[in-house]
C-alpha cells in the first residue's frame, strides 16, 4: 500500500516573553506569548526520521529571546516580521515561517494620583494580537488584531422576525442584553505602510463606538456595523474578520414569586453559546 | 461498628447574577457569581434520608434571583447579610448561614470621549470578594476583600540573605521582577459600622501604594508593608489575610549568545510558583 | 466607501447532550458535545438586519434534544449526519450545515466484581469526535477521529543529528521520554459506507501500537508511523491528519547534588511546548 | 498604630515530578504534582526582611526533585512524610511542614493484546491524593484519599420530600440521574501502621459499590452510604471526609415538540451546582 505524507507543520506554542526597558524615568514593560510554525520540505524527516534539516522548537523559543532586545521595539507586527524572516534564514527548508502574537496588556499603577515609573496592573481579558506569514521570496503578510474585547449593552439591542419552525421556542424581544467577548483582526492594502499599532487603537475605538450605538436588530447585523466602521476608520485596512460569541444572558421569569422583573434580573450562561463569524471587506 | 454523621454543609455553588437598573440618564450593571452554604441540623438527611429540612439548593439559587431587586442596592456585603438572613429564616434547620459573593467588574465605555450610558467593558481578573456568615441569634461577620489584583514591578525588589542548605541553588539578587496576583480580604473592628465600597477603594489604593513604593527583601516583607498600610488607611479594619502567589520572572541566560541581558528579558512561568499567606493585624 | 459582506457563518457551540436509553438489564449511557454552523446566503441578516431566514441558534440546541432519541442509535457520526441534514432542511438560506461531535467517554462501574448494569466511571481526557459537512444537494462529508489520547513512553524514542544555529542549546538525545496528546482524524474513500465506531476501534489500536513500538527519532517521524499504521489497519480511510504536542519532560541535572539522575527523574512542562501537525495520505 | 504579624506561611505549588524507574522487563512510572507548605518563626521576614531564616521555596523544588528516586519507592504518603521531615531538618525556623501531593494515573497501553512494558495511557480526571503535616517533635498526620472520581447513575436516586417556601420551584422526582466528581479523603486511627496503597484500593471499592447500589434519596444520603462502606471495608480508617458536588442532569421538556421524554434526553448543566460536604466518623 504506497502511503505519503501529505501538507505538514512543526513549531513551538506559548512561548512567554516578558521584556523590561529600563528608562531615567520610567521602565516600560512589554508582555508577550508567541507561537511559531515552519512548513517547508520536511517529508523525510516524517519518513526516514532524518532530522538534518530541522531546527529545533527549542532553539524557535530561544530565538525569541534572543532577538527581543533588538527587534522588539515597537509594534509587535514588525518583533513578527524579524521573527519570520529570522526563521527562514535560520531553516533553508523552510518554505514558510508563521509567527503568532499575543501582547499581554499592563497599565501603569497609579500611585498618589501618578502614574507610577515602574509599577503595572495587569490581569487584562483584552489583548493584541498579530500573525506575520512570510513565505520565502515574498513579502509577509500581515494580520493585525484584538482578542478579549468583553462588551455588553443593556439596551439597544432586538432578535425578532426570525424564522420558526417545530423546534423554535425562543420568544422574540425588541430590548435585550448583547454581550460578547469580541475577536477582531484584518488584513492591509497593499502597498500600505501601516502604522500598525496606531491603527489598532483607532480600530478598538471604531469597533467600540459602533457596538455601543448601533441599534441591533441581531450580533450578524451588529458585527456587521462594527466592521464597517472600522473601514471607516482605518484607511489602510483592507478587511476585517470578526468572531463574537453570544454571551446569552437570560432574564429570569420571577413573575411566580410575584415579582415584575422587567430586564433587570439576569442570568449569565456559559453553555451553549452562539457565535457569530464573518468578514466585512472594502468593495 | 457504630458509625456517625460528622460536620457538614451544603449548598449551591456558581450563582451567576447580572442586575441592570435602568435610570432616566444610564443604566447600572451589577455582575455577581453567588455560593451558598448552610450548616445545622442535618444529620437526619445523611442517616435516614429524611429531606424534611432541606431547603433544595435550587431554592437558593432563585432565592438570590428573587432578591436581588430589593437587596443588592449598595454593597455586595449588605446583599450577602440580605441572603444570608433570609436562609436562616427559610430553613429553620440550618444554625449557620454563608454566603460568598464576588462581583465581576465592568466599566463603562468611552465613546466619542465620553462615558457611555448603557455599554460597558469587562473582562478583568480584579472583582471584590465578600464572605458574610450569619449564626442564629448573632450578628453577621463579615470578610470584604479584592481578589485578582494583578502587580508586577520591574525593579525595587531584592531576594537575598536567605538560608542555604545542600539543594539550594538559586542565587541571591537585589534586584528583581516582582510579580502577583494578590488576594486580600479583612474583618471590621466591633461595633463599626463600616463603609464597604469606600472601605474598599482605600485599602486597593494602599495595598498598591505599598506594593508600588516598598523597597522589597521578599515577597513575604512585601505582603506586610501591603498589610500595615491598609489597616493606616482603614481604621474600621481590625486584621486583613493576604495571599500572594510569587509569579516567578527569570532572567534568561542569553551571555552563550553574545548577548548581554541586564534584567531586560524574562520568561513568565506558570508552574511552579511561591505561595505567601499572612495575617497583618492590629495590636 | 463601498463595503460588503465576505464570508460568514453562525451556529452554536456546546450545547450538552446526555441520552439514557434504558434497557431491561441494563442502561445505555451517551455523553455528547455538539456544535452546529450554518452557511449560506445571510448577506442581509447582516446589512439591513432582516432575521427573516436566520434560524434562531437556540432552535439548533432545541433540535439536537429533539432529535436524540431516534437518531442518535449508532455512531456520533450518523447522528451528524441527521442533525446536518435536518438543518438545511429547516433553514433555506443556508447552503451549508456542519456539525461537529465530541462523544464523552464513559465506562460501566465494576462493583462486586462485575460491569454495574446503570453505574459509570468518567473523567476521561480521550473521546472520539466528528464532523460532519453536508453541501446542499452534495453527499454529507464525514471526518472521524480522536482527541485527547494521552500517551507516554519511558524509552524508544531518540532526538539527534538535528540542525543547529548560533540560538540552539539543545542537547542530541538517544533516549529521551517520548509525550503526547494526540489528536487524530480522518476521512473516507468515496464509494466506502464505513462502520464507523469499529474503523475508530481499530484506527486507536494501531495509533498506540505504532506509537509503542516505533523507534521515533523525532515526533514527525512518530507521527507518520502511527498514520502509516492506521492507512494500514483501517482500508476505508482515504487520509489521516494528527496533531501531536510534544509535551516535554525534561531531565533534572541532580549532578551538584551529587545525585546521578540517569533517565529517572524528569520535570513535566507545560509551556512552552512542541507541536507536530501532519497529514498521511494514501497514493 | 502598632500592627503586628498573625498566623503565615509560605511554600512552593505545583511542583510537577515524573519518575521513571527502569527494571529488566518493565519500566514504571509515576507521576506527581506536589505542594510544600512551611510554619513556623518567621514573623521577623515578614516585619524586617530579615531572611536568614528563609529556606527558599526554590530549595523545596529542587527538594523534591533530589529526593525522588531514593524516597518515591512506594505510597505517595510515605513520600510525602520523606519530604516533611526533610524540610523540617533544613528549615529550623519552621514548627510545621506540610507536603500535599497528587498522582496523575497512567496505565500501561494494551499492546497486541498485552500491557506493553514502556507505553503508558493517561488524562484520568481520578487520581491519588495525600497531605502529610509534621510538626516538629511529632508524629506526622496522614490524610490519604482520592480526588476526581467521576461517576454517575442513571437510576435509583431520588430527591423529594424537601421544604418547600415561597421560591421553591424545584419538582420532586423519584427518578433522577445522579452523578458527581467524588473528592474523599480520610486519617488513620492511632497506633496504626496502614498500609497506604492497599488501603486506597479498598476504599475506592468501597465508595464505588456503595454509590452503585445505594438507593439514593438526596446526595446527603448517598455521601453517607458511601463513608459508611468506607470504614466497614478499611478498619485502618478513623474517619472519611467527602466532597460531592452534584453535577446536576435536567430532564429536557421535549412535550411541547410531541416528545415523550421518559428519562431519556438531559442536559448536563455546568453552573450552577450543589454541593455536599460532610465527614462520617466511627463512634
Amino acid at each position: 500500500m504506497p502511503v505519503s505524507m501529505g501538507p505538514n507543520r512543526y513549531g513551538k506554542d506559548g512561548i512567554r516573553l516578558v521584556l523590561v526597558r529600563r528608562g531615567a524615568d520610567e521602565d516600560e514593560l512589554r508582555d508577550l506569548t508567541v507561537d511559531v510554525r515552519l512548513e517547508g520540505d520536511f517529508d523525510r524527516v516524517h519518513t526516514d526520521g532524518d532530522n538534518s534539516g530541522v531546527l529545533p522548537t527549542d532553539t524557535m523559543r530561544s530565538t525569541v529571546y534572543a532577538l527581543a532586545q533588538d527587534s522588539l521595539t515597537g509594534a509587535i507586527e514588525d518583533f513578527g516580521a524579524a521573527l519570520a524572516a529570522r526563521f527562514l534564514d535560520a531553516a533553508p527548508a523552510a518554505g514558510v515561517a508563521e509567527v503568532t502574537l499575543r501582547e499581554h496588556a499592563w497599565g501603569r499603577a497609579t500611585v498618589s494620583g501618578e502614574p507610577h515609573p515602574h509599577t503595572f496592573i495587569g490581569g487584562f481579558a483584552e489583548g493584541a494580537i498579530a500573525t506575520v506569514t512570510e513565505r520565502r521570496g515574498a513579502a509577509p503578510l500581515v494580520r493585525s488584531g484584538i482578542a478579549g474585547l468583553t462588551v455588553l449593552k443593556t439596551t439597544g439591542s432586538a432578535f425578532s422576525g426570525f424564522m420558526r419552525d417545530e423546534f423554535t421556542v425562543l420568544a422574540e424581544t425588541e430590548d435585550r442584553i448583547l454581550a460578547s467577548e469580541v475577536t477582531a483582526d484584518w488584513t492591509y492594502l497593499d502597498g500600505h505602510a501601516p502604522a500598525y499599532a496606531e491603527t489598532r487603537v483607532a480600530a478598538r475605538r471604531a469597533l467600540l463606538e459602533a457596538f455601543a450605538t448601533h441599534e441591533s436588530k441581531s450580533v450578524q447585523h451588529t458585527l456587521y456595523a462594527m466592521g464597517e466602521a472600522l473601514l471607516a476608520a482605518c484607511a489602510d485596512v483592507c478587511e476585517v474578520s470578526m468572531r463574537m460569541p453570544n454571551k446569552h444572558h437570560i432574564a429570569v421569569d420571577l413573575s411566580r414569586f410575584g415579582i415584575d422583573n422587567d430586564r433587570a434580573v439576569f442570568v449569565a450562561t456559559d453553555r451553549p453559546f452562539g457565535v457569530i463569524e464573518g468578514t466585512v471587506t472594502r468593495g
